[in-house]
């Protein structure tokens, strides 16, 4: 049974998911390799067409028409299977002596992006990306509503270094009954920013950058693509939007569509650089009532996975970064 | 040049080592095997003896006269040749229009921990462990008086999923300007804890661990190895010292003793149970003049790399671990 469990020190939460146990010989034994031919691949993938006995149910699906298209659907949410968090449970604290748990209550979704197994983002059609986005935002507002999630991030883990465990193109969403560690942090420390400086740092980076140019590897409208100062990891990589907005639940149709196209060129840009790296991409945004935060500031981080954080990473939360953003930035800008 | 950069919303502070940069195409290629007989692994390991001018600057050597072993010396700590932080630059502050720069100014080493390629700490003489652990403690109690430095970390990589670029038994100390995040927050929030309840949390998760038994891995007069309550990670394990402590500085004879005997054991005892998992080892310790803190509590922190965090852990800082300390414990305690 899943369930939360808090550090007393530091105060984050840990997710136990024991159903998912393993005796320690498991960790130990070489993963399959995905099946070589083509058919062999659909055949055992449970997310492509003709395999929906795999899955869990249905959430939300987009159908298609189009004749070409024989699934029928173009994209679809589902339950996750393995989830971390369950569905069905109640919300409730124990305690086990000088500890507090958590009932393991929340939602872990899929997001399946599409019927055809090995058409990722860089290369779907732009209306199928945007589409893409809509889901998300419709996953994320259904959810938002509930009062008993405290957060929900949107993810997508892409390639063998990004803990991904399925190659047909997908995506998740985990909403959690606590706030978790990084997104308090990030929230109190923009609030923080706020009180000294009277403006949202997101924004003040936004405007900063602009005039810089040093570290800007794409733009529209709406969006600013950029290799942050203070980037962890080398190729680090956010997607803001320039009009202030504390949740992704806000975007509105203008945005939507400029968010699916500079998506899609950052990804490219990604993949045609780094030759398709594994990536974890996230959305950062917080939920109602803080939704109207004048210093929270929603985006998307993409974190290449090129190198192994090590003990000084894992020890004291400090990264180490061997590309300078700036390096990362001109390398990015000029890889079309 | 090593610089650190300071993200303007969370406060915490990046390493830039833009002297190890990389182009695109670096991260692409596929790293050298190491060389398949032990003769050309000796000749090529920058740690094995006769290679001695392949490495930095020697800081401390322990000898041995001991006729058997030719190198003539049994523990070493130098200069790490490709350090993240700059030993011999000034420590000055500066900024880029929103952003703070602090110079890359620090302590890099490197404890090449015995001349013999290919026995690790578990396979060691106890009496060789013993001298480690006393280097650690030379080495960490030399840098705890330099005034600009504000943190030191020894880890040690064990293993080709743990970050290592060489395989010879070493060790890392890693001396910062600053404090960083996790360390903050860890020292924070013991500060906090101790506010609340009068007592150290760690002295208390001590005391509730030995009566409830469940997740001890292994113990001593002086240590405890335990599975902690909340575990980030599937089979992370710390050894705590049972007398309250908050720098390892403050190490006595006796305790230097038992925790070579229990970092041995336990160290076995994840080898045998996990078939040589790599693992990243680091020292949990704050410096002067917080060392006489009465909430925080020095111990070693180990991480098995046995799977890969995605785009949720990195996202969020919330972990999702598929294992219950409980049953880790149980594993391990049982694995001679």
């Amino acid at each position: 049974m899943q369930e939360l469990r808090k550090n007393i020190i530091t105060r984050e939460w840990v997710i136990i998911a024991k159903d998912r146990g393993k005796r320690p010989d498991d960790f130990c034994k070489i993963q399959d390799k995905e099946p070589k031919s083509r058919e062999e691949i659909i055949k055992s993938c449970p997310f492509c067409p003709g395999n929906e006995g795999m899955i869990n149910d249905e959430i939300l699906v987009l159908k298609d028409t189009n004749s070409a298209n024989y699934a029928g659907w173009s994209i679809k949410a589902v339950q996750n299977k393995y989830p971390a968090l369950l569905n069905n449970i109640e919300f409730k604290k124990s305690s086990e002596g000088i500890y507090y748990i958590f009932a393991g209550a929340g939602k872990h979704e899929v997001i399946i992006e599409s019927p055809d197994h090995f058409t990722d983002i860089p290369f779907m059609p732009p209306e199928h990306v945007k589409n893409l986005i809509s889901v998300y935002y419709q996953r994320y507002s259904a959810l938002m509503t509930e009062k008993q999630l405290k957060h929900i991030v949107i993810f997508r883990n892409h390639g063998p270094s990004a803990g991904t465990s399925l190659l047909h193109p997908h995506s998740q969403l985990i909403a959690t009954p606590v706030i978790p560690k990084e997104v308090f942090l990030d929230s109190e420390g923009s609030e923080l920013y706020y009180e000294y400086e009277e403006a949202c740092p997101y924004c003040k980076i936004i405007e900063f950058e602009d005039q810089s140019g040093d570290r800007i590897v794409c733009e529209n409208d709406s969006f600013i693509t950029i290799n942050p100062f203070f980037s962890r990891f080398s190729y680090e990589t956010w997607i803001l939007p320039r009009r202030h907005n504390a949740s992704f639940s806000q975007i509105n149709l203008k945005e939507t569509e400029d968010l699916s196209k500079i998506l899609q060129e950052t990804l490219l840009r990604l993949y045609n650089c780094l030759k398709d790296p594994s990536y974890n991409l996230t959305l950062h945004s917080i939920m109602a009532p803080e939704w109207q935060s004048k210093s929270y500031h929603w985006h998307f981080q993409i974190i290449p996975r090129l190198t192994t954080p090590a003990g000084f990473e894992l020890g004291t939360g400090m990264y180490i970064n061997t590309t300078a953003p700036e390096d990362a930035a001109k390398y990015l800008a000029s890889a079309q």
